[in-house]
Protein backbone atom coordinates (compact mmCIF):
# COMPACT_ATOMS: atom_id res chain seq x y z
CA UNK A 1 0.00 0.00 0.00
CA UNK A 2 1.26 3.57 -0.85
CA UNK A 3 2.66 4.69 2.33
CA UNK A 4 -0.04 7.31 4.24
CA UNK A 5 -3.07 5.27 3.54
CA UNK A 6 -5.19 2.96 5.24
CA UNK A 7 -8.15 0.70 5.33
CA UNK A 8 -10.13 0.76 8.56
CA UNK A 9 -12.66 -2.27 9.50
CA UNK A 10 -16.16 -0.28 10.80
CA UNK A 11 -18.92 -2.22 11.98
CA UNK A 12 -21.88 -2.64 10.80
CA UNK A 13 -24.99 -3.65 13.37
CA UNK A 14 -28.03 -5.37 12.93
CA UNK A 15 -30.81 -3.50 14.37
CA UNK A 16 -34.84 -3.93 14.38
CA UNK A 17 -36.24 -1.33 12.09
CA UNK A 18 -32.67 -0.29 10.56
CA UNK A 19 -29.07 -1.00 10.68
CA UNK A 20 -26.41 1.55 12.19
CA UNK A 21 -23.41 1.58 10.29
CA UNK A 22 -20.22 2.89 12.75
CA UNK A 23 -18.26 5.60 10.54
CA UNK A 24 -15.97 7.07 12.91
CA UNK A 25 -14.08 7.55 16.82
CA UNK A 26 -12.42 9.78 17.92
CA UNK A 27 -10.41 6.59 19.58
CA UNK A 28 -9.73 4.95 16.27
CA UNK A 29 -6.78 4.31 14.66
CA UNK A 30 -6.91 7.63 11.67
CA UNK A 31 -8.49 9.96 13.13
CA UNK A 32 -7.06 13.01 13.48
CA UNK A 33 -9.26 15.44 14.83
CA UNK A 34 -12.90 17.29 13.90
CA UNK A 35 -13.31 20.22 11.75
CA UNK A 36 -15.59 19.80 9.26
CA UNK A 37 -17.67 16.86 7.88
CA UNK A 38 -19.29 16.90 4.73
CA UNK A 39 -20.93 14.59 1.85
CA UNK A 40 -19.53 14.39 -1.58
CA UNK A 41 -21.93 12.76 -3.83
CA UNK A 42 -20.81 11.36 -7.18
CA UNK A 43 -22.88 10.21 -10.46
CA UNK A 44 -22.93 7.33 -12.06
CA UNK A 45 -19.11 7.12 -14.15
CA UNK A 46 -18.22 10.57 -13.39
CA UNK A 47 -14.64 10.76 -11.94
CA UNK A 48 -13.75 13.78 -9.37
CA UNK A 49 -10.05 14.66 -9.48
CA UNK A 50 -7.45 14.99 -9.16
CA UNK A 51 -7.56 16.66 -5.86
CA UNK A 52 -4.41 16.60 -3.05
CA UNK A 53 -4.85 17.69 0.65
CA UNK A 54 -1.45 19.47 1.42
CA UNK A 55 -2.17 20.12 5.42
CA UNK A 56 -5.62 17.62 5.85
CA UNK A 57 -5.99 14.07 6.77
CA UNK A 58 -9.02 12.46 4.73
CA UNK A 59 -11.46 10.10 6.59
CA UNK A 60 -13.98 8.78 4.27
CA UNK A 61 -16.47 6.08 4.11
CA UNK A 62 -18.97 5.26 1.82
CA UNK A 63 -22.65 4.96 3.30
CA UNK A 64 -24.24 4.76 -0.29
CA UNK A 65 -23.81 3.54 -3.75
CA UNK A 66 -20.22 2.35 -5.11
CA UNK A 67 -16.92 4.38 -5.21
CA UNK A 68 -13.92 3.88 -6.69
CA UNK A 69 -11.12 5.68 -5.04
CA UNK A 70 -7.86 5.70 -6.99
CA UNK A 71 -4.71 7.59 -4.88
CA UNK A 72 -1.37 8.44 -6.49
CA UNK A 73 2.45 9.48 -4.77
CA UNK A 74 4.19 11.61 -6.40
CA UNK A 75 5.77 12.53 -3.02
CA UNK A 76 9.53 12.34 -4.94
CA UNK A 77 11.03 11.16 -1.24
CA UNK A 78 8.31 8.49 -0.57
CA UNK A 79 9.03 4.93 -0.79
CA UNK A 80 6.32 4.30 -2.86
CA UNK A 81 6.76 7.26 -5.43
CA UNK A 82 4.90 6.51 -8.44
CA UNK A 83 2.56 3.77 -7.23
CA UNK A 84 -0.96 4.00 -7.93
CA UNK A 85 -3.54 2.56 -5.77
CA UNK A 86 -7.25 1.85 -6.33
CA UNK A 87 -9.97 0.98 -3.24
CA UNK A 88 -13.81 0.23 -4.05
CA UNK A 89 -15.93 1.20 -0.88
CA UNK A 90 -19.39 0.30 -0.63
CA UNK A 91 -21.66 -0.30 2.31
CA UNK A 92 -22.24 -3.51 0.52
CA UNK A 93 -19.09 -5.42 -0.66
CA UNK A 94 -16.77 -3.65 1.45
CA UNK A 95 -17.56 -1.33 4.05
CA UNK A 96 -14.40 0.56 5.47
CA UNK A 97 -12.87 3.88 6.28
CA UNK A 98 -10.56 4.96 4.23
CA UNK A 99 -7.57 6.88 5.96
CA UNK A 100 -5.44 8.67 3.30
CA UNK A 101 -2.93 11.37 4.55
CA UNK A 102 -1.93 14.74 3.28
CA UNK A 103 0.47 14.92 0.13
CA UNK A 104 -1.62 12.68 -2.18
CA UNK A 105 -3.62 13.02 -5.33
CA UNK A 106 -7.11 11.23 -4.73
CA UNK A 107 -9.24 10.93 -7.53
CA UNK A 108 -13.07 9.08 -7.38
CA UNK A 109 -15.65 7.39 -9.63
CA UNK A 110 -19.29 6.54 -9.17
CA UNK A 111 -19.75 2.97 -9.86
CA UNK A 112 -23.28 3.00 -8.64
CA UNK A 113 -26.12 3.26 -11.28
CA UNK A 114 -27.47 6.18 -9.36
CA UNK A 115 -25.80 8.31 -7.28
CA UNK A 116 -23.34 7.06 -4.78
CA UNK A 117 -22.18 9.49 -1.67
CA UNK A 118 -19.17 9.57 0.57
CA UNK A 119 -18.68 11.07 3.89
CA UNK A 120 -15.61 12.67 4.38
CA UNK A 121 -14.08 14.02 7.74
CA UNK A 122 -11.22 16.68 7.87
CA UNK A 123 -9.36 18.13 11.01
CA UNK A 124 -10.51 21.50 10.23
CA UNK A 125 -13.35 23.33 8.53
CA UNK A 126 -12.76 23.29 4.81
CA UNK A 127 -9.81 25.92 3.54
CA UNK A 128 -9.38 26.40 -0.62
CA UNK A 129 -5.53 27.39 -0.06
CA UNK A 130 -5.21 24.26 1.71
CA UNK A 131 -6.02 22.11 -0.95
CA UNK A 132 -4.60 21.64 -5.06
CA UNK A 133 -6.62 20.33 -7.83
CA UNK A 134 -5.42 19.74 -11.30
CA UNK A 135 -7.29 17.82 -14.22
CA UNK A 136 -8.40 14.28 -14.83
CA UNK A 137 -6.16 13.81 -17.37
CA UNK A 138 -2.74 15.49 -16.28
CA UNK A 139 -1.81 12.05 -14.26
CA UNK A 140 -1.70 9.45 -16.62
CA UNK A 141 -4.45 6.80 -15.34
CA UNK A 142 -7.66 5.85 -17.04
CA UNK A 143 -10.85 5.10 -15.74
CA UNK A 144 -13.18 3.26 -17.44
CA UNK B 1 -39.44 25.78 20.21
CA UNK B 2 -38.28 23.02 23.24
CA UNK B 3 -35.36 24.34 24.89
CA UNK B 4 -32.70 22.94 24.19
CA UNK B 5 -33.62 21.88 20.54
CA UNK B 6 -32.20 23.98 17.48
CA UNK B 7 -32.05 24.21 13.63
CA UNK B 8 -29.16 25.11 11.70
CA UNK B 9 -29.33 25.98 7.83
CA UNK B 10 -27.42 23.40 6.00
CA UNK B 11 -25.44 24.41 2.17
CA UNK B 12 -25.86 22.44 -0.29
CA UNK B 13 -22.67 23.29 -3.15
CA UNK B 14 -23.52 22.50 -6.85
CA UNK B 15 -20.98 20.83 -8.05
CA UNK B 16 -20.29 19.64 -11.75
CA UNK B 17 -20.38 15.53 -11.25
CA UNK B 18 -21.95 15.81 -8.44
CA UNK B 19 -22.91 18.10 -5.31
CA UNK B 20 -21.53 18.81 -1.79
CA UNK B 21 -23.58 18.86 1.05
CA UNK B 22 -22.36 20.68 4.33
CA UNK B 23 -22.65 18.50 7.50
CA UNK B 24 -21.37 20.10 10.35
CA UNK B 25 -18.48 22.10 11.06
CA UNK B 26 -16.02 22.48 14.45
CA UNK B 27 -16.72 26.44 14.36
CA UNK B 28 -21.04 26.06 13.96
CA UNK B 29 -23.44 26.65 16.64
CA UNK B 30 -24.26 23.52 18.59
CA UNK B 31 -21.01 22.01 17.53
CA UNK B 32 -19.98 20.30 21.31
CA UNK B 33 -17.17 18.05 20.32
CA UNK B 34 -15.80 15.40 18.43
CA UNK B 35 -16.14 11.65 19.78
CA UNK B 36 -18.00 9.22 17.22
CA UNK B 37 -20.18 9.79 13.69
CA UNK B 38 -22.11 7.05 13.36
CA UNK B 39 -25.09 6.22 10.35
CA UNK B 40 -28.94 5.15 11.70
CA UNK B 41 -31.10 3.15 8.65
CA UNK B 42 -34.89 3.70 9.50
CA UNK B 43 -37.32 1.60 7.10
CA UNK B 44 -40.23 2.82 5.97
CA UNK B 45 -42.85 3.44 8.21
CA UNK B 46 -40.95 2.15 10.74
CA UNK B 47 -40.47 4.17 14.22
CA UNK B 48 -37.19 3.92 16.83
CA UNK B 49 -37.35 5.52 19.90
CA UNK B 50 -37.86 6.28 22.61
CA UNK B 51 -34.18 7.47 23.45
CA UNK B 52 -32.68 10.04 25.69
CA UNK B 53 -29.37 10.88 26.07
CA UNK B 54 -28.45 12.11 29.30
CA UNK B 55 -25.54 13.67 28.18
CA UNK B 56 -24.37 13.95 24.50
CA UNK B 57 -26.23 16.50 22.34
CA UNK B 58 -26.78 15.05 19.38
CA UNK B 59 -26.15 16.98 15.48
CA UNK B 60 -28.54 14.92 13.15
CA UNK B 61 -28.16 15.39 9.51
CA UNK B 62 -29.99 13.52 6.82
CA UNK B 63 -28.69 12.83 3.79
CA UNK B 64 -30.74 10.27 2.12
CA UNK B 65 -34.40 9.62 2.35
CA UNK B 66 -36.83 11.71 4.25
CA UNK B 67 -37.19 11.29 8.53
CA UNK B 68 -39.88 12.09 10.60
CA UNK B 69 -38.38 13.34 14.28
CA UNK B 70 -40.41 14.00 17.36
CA UNK B 71 -39.14 15.41 20.69
CA UNK B 72 -40.73 15.22 23.92
CA UNK B 73 -39.93 17.10 27.12
CA UNK B 74 -40.34 15.68 30.56
CA UNK B 75 -37.96 18.27 32.36
CA UNK B 76 -39.72 18.73 35.51
CA UNK B 77 -38.04 22.32 35.49
CA UNK B 78 -38.22 23.34 31.93
CA UNK B 79 -40.16 26.23 31.06
CA UNK B 80 -41.26 23.36 27.64
CA UNK B 81 -41.93 20.89 30.23
CA UNK B 82 -44.70 18.28 28.46
CA UNK B 83 -44.45 19.84 24.99
CA UNK B 84 -43.61 17.54 21.62
CA UNK B 85 -41.94 19.40 18.69
CA UNK B 86 -41.82 17.78 15.39
CA UNK B 87 -38.85 17.81 12.49
CA UNK B 88 -39.27 16.38 8.70
CA UNK B 89 -35.71 16.62 7.45
CA UNK B 90 -34.74 15.00 4.25
CA UNK B 91 -31.80 16.57 1.69
CA UNK B 92 -34.77 17.57 -0.76
CA UNK B 93 -37.07 19.27 1.25
CA UNK B 94 -35.79 20.42 4.56
CA UNK B 95 -31.48 20.13 4.29
CA UNK B 96 -31.41 21.18 8.21
CA UNK B 97 -28.78 19.61 10.85
CA UNK B 98 -31.27 19.46 13.78
CA UNK B 99 -29.25 19.74 17.03
CA UNK B 100 -30.65 18.27 20.69
CA UNK B 101 -29.47 18.89 24.22
CA UNK B 102 -29.09 16.11 26.55
CA UNK B 103 -32.22 15.28 28.54
CA UNK B 104 -34.70 15.00 26.03
CA UNK B 105 -36.69 12.29 24.47
CA UNK B 106 -35.94 11.38 20.89
CA UNK B 107 -38.10 9.22 18.39
CA UNK B 108 -37.88 9.03 14.63
CA UNK B 109 -39.36 7.56 11.88
CA UNK B 110 -39.01 6.66 8.11
CA UNK B 111 -40.82 8.56 6.11
CA UNK B 112 -39.46 7.88 2.51
CA UNK B 113 -40.79 4.85 0.00
CA UNK B 114 -37.12 3.14 0.73
CA UNK B 115 -34.59 2.90 3.28
CA UNK B 116 -33.88 6.90 5.55
CA UNK B 117 -30.17 7.25 6.93
CA UNK B 118 -29.09 9.78 9.38
CA UNK B 119 -26.11 11.12 10.47
CA UNK B 120 -25.08 12.02 14.06
CA UNK B 121 -22.24 13.45 15.26
CA UNK B 122 -21.74 12.68 19.22
CA UNK B 123 -19.29 14.52 21.49
CA UNK B 124 -17.93 11.22 22.65
CA UNK B 125 -17.99 7.68 21.74
CA UNK B 126 -21.49 6.08 22.18
CA UNK B 127 -21.85 4.62 25.47
CA UNK B 128 -24.59 2.17 26.70
CA UNK B 129 -24.63 3.46 29.98
CA UNK B 130 -25.25 7.19 28.94
CA UNK B 131 -28.65 7.15 27.79
CA UNK B 132 -32.07 5.70 28.38
CA UNK B 133 -34.69 4.10 27.10
CA UNK B 134 -38.52 3.24 26.93
CA UNK B 135 -41.00 1.88 24.85
CA UNK B 136 -43.10 3.41 22.19
CA UNK B 137 -46.31 3.13 23.81
CA UNK B 138 -45.04 5.17 26.85
CA UNK B 139 -44.94 8.64 25.79
CA UNK B 140 -48.30 9.37 24.52
CA UNK B 141 -47.57 9.98 20.83
CA UNK B 142 -49.54 8.95 17.90
CA UNK B 143 -47.32 8.19 14.66
CA UNK B 144 -49.57 7.69 11.76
Amino acid sequence: MIEGVTLHDLRQINVPKGDVFHALKSTDIGYSGFGEAYFSHIESGSVKGWKRHNQFVMNIIVPIGEIKFVIFDDRKNSVTFGKFEEHILSPIENYKRLTIQPGLWVAFQGLDKGVSILLDIIPEPHSKNEADSKPLESINYIFK
